[in-house]
């Protein structure tokens, strides 16, 4: 324990710094300063004014833009009960990885539904739609809106001696979460409208996540009785996936502190906010 | 035992490849395909033609020309039984890591002693010495011959965004011989003369070694009766060292191979010899 409580503070001494801010670069690095300063050690970095000149900006806020370029466009949409897609859930009595319903649905009536059509009335939620599909959904489901960004970010490409694996797009709404997770690949995230909110912690501290195997499930939504079901799959899979909810409940909060003491007892994860306009790298 | 296995070979096949030998470079790298291409997938690289227009490379031909400049200068010489320095050796029945009987003495002495002084007879080795000093030795005891180098590797400083922290020179002879270990830092090992051999492993297999701890001992040698004696420190200090020594003499060979499993049966280290005029990262 002493071990381990050592290497998060000596990751934070020797590489990330110990500041509780993601470094800022109020213009794109240089494909050499990308890869040394950040990729390298693993540093997650913000980037302004990286992608100032993609018409998205300013066209994709518009939603008569976007429905009229994708008119013809069915995408894939993410039904959940409350947002929470990909995520450990109560399932009787035991926890399960519960992925999303998915459907694929006209462009228009998707965002149709993300914006507004989640409730019945003003305080009952329907489902939570989140358009995403990651599996290069942006350079098929969204190819109609290519050119309105960027095919890659050239300074990361020659960083990272290759163009994107995969290029996928989410629309959510404030709704829209995505659980606690690991992940293996460089990631840049840029943020078109509105923002996202990040937790991140370095890979040095992935004990700290306490990844276990959950059988995985998927939720059904019927749209005529406007009810969702959770069935495990069968044969049984299990998906390795992170225990730890960094927002418990307050009633929730004691007992997942002291089941989960490397992360509620080490040090805290670095917040980050994605505004339009800028880029996350991590 | 199975998942270690899998990643030795995953690690060869996503990342350093299955080549049994080292990259070679025809010309310096820039900075960005060093630290992209090797830097960052931990991947050892041989390049030519890097260092051609140092004058050490002519001059250090000489003797006489590295003792005129030295000619004042004390350097650090290791003496040893066999040229194994910093390497284990049954001591009253059990392994300990030896150091060598270290002296400073005047330059030319030192050469001397290196080129021919190890023998009282044709038949007879009274020691082997090695001059080298791990403390950035170029810089201090050799300070008269920086002219005949560059300070620093520009490619390669760009890249890792500082100057050497170190740099040492080793000058030693066909007996010198540096045991199996690991280093967790960057080098450059420049070839002057001559030419030395490595073999290499990566990073992740580590346990291959079987890293443990043996207490510290010291050579002294007599100049009087030209006999070794080896003491362990006192008080006790343990040093991590590899046990693993990958050349056992055909006696102990099967000993050994039931005793360090994982080196033996796993899959070959890589052999690279850097000549004069070569750099070898590691």
């Amino acid at each position: 324990m002493k071990e381990i409580e050592a290497l998060w503070s000596e990751v934070r001494d020797l590489s990330l710094g110990n500041s509780s801010r993601v470094e800022r670069l109020e213009s794109p690095p240089t494909p050499l300063q990308f890869l040394r300063d950040f990729v390298s050690p693993n540093k997650p970095c913000l980037i302004s004014n990286a992608i100032n000149h993609w018409p998205a900006l300013s066209s994709w806020t518009h939603h008569s833009y976007l429905t009229r370029l994708l008119s013809s466009s069915s995408v894939s949409l993410h039904l959940t009960p409350n947002g929470r897609a990909d995520a450990l859930v109560v399932h009787h009595a035991s926890l399960c990885f519960a992925s999303a319903h998915v459907e694929r649905v006209p462009f228009p009536e998707a965002l149709s539904l993300i914006s507004s059509g989640s409730r019945d009335s003003p305080s009952n939620l329907r489902f939570v739609a989140y358009a995403q599909q990651q599996n290069d959904c942006f350079r098929s489901e969204y190819s109609a809106l290519a050119a309105d960004c960027d095919p890659h970010i050239p300074w990361a490409t020659h960083a990272l001696g290759c163009v994107p694996e995969a290029v996928n797009l989410w629309i959510g709404n404030q709704y829209s979460q995505t659980s606690f997770h690991k992940d293996h690949y460089e990631n840049l995230y840029a943020v078109v409208t509105g923002e996202k909110h990040f937790l991140l912690l370095p890979p040095t501290d992935v004990h700290r996540m306490y990844i276990r195997d959950y059988p995985a499930a998927n939720y059904r939504y019927s749209w005529d009785t406007g009810e969702f079901s959770l069935e495990l799959e069968k044969p049984t899979r299990h998906v390795p996936w992170c225990s730890v909810n960094p927002y418990p409940s307050p009633e929730n909060k004691e007992a997942e502190m002291s089941k989960f003491p490397l992360y509620f007892n080490g040090p805290e994860p670095v917040q980050c906010t994605v505004k339009a306009g800028e880029i996350l790298y991590l």
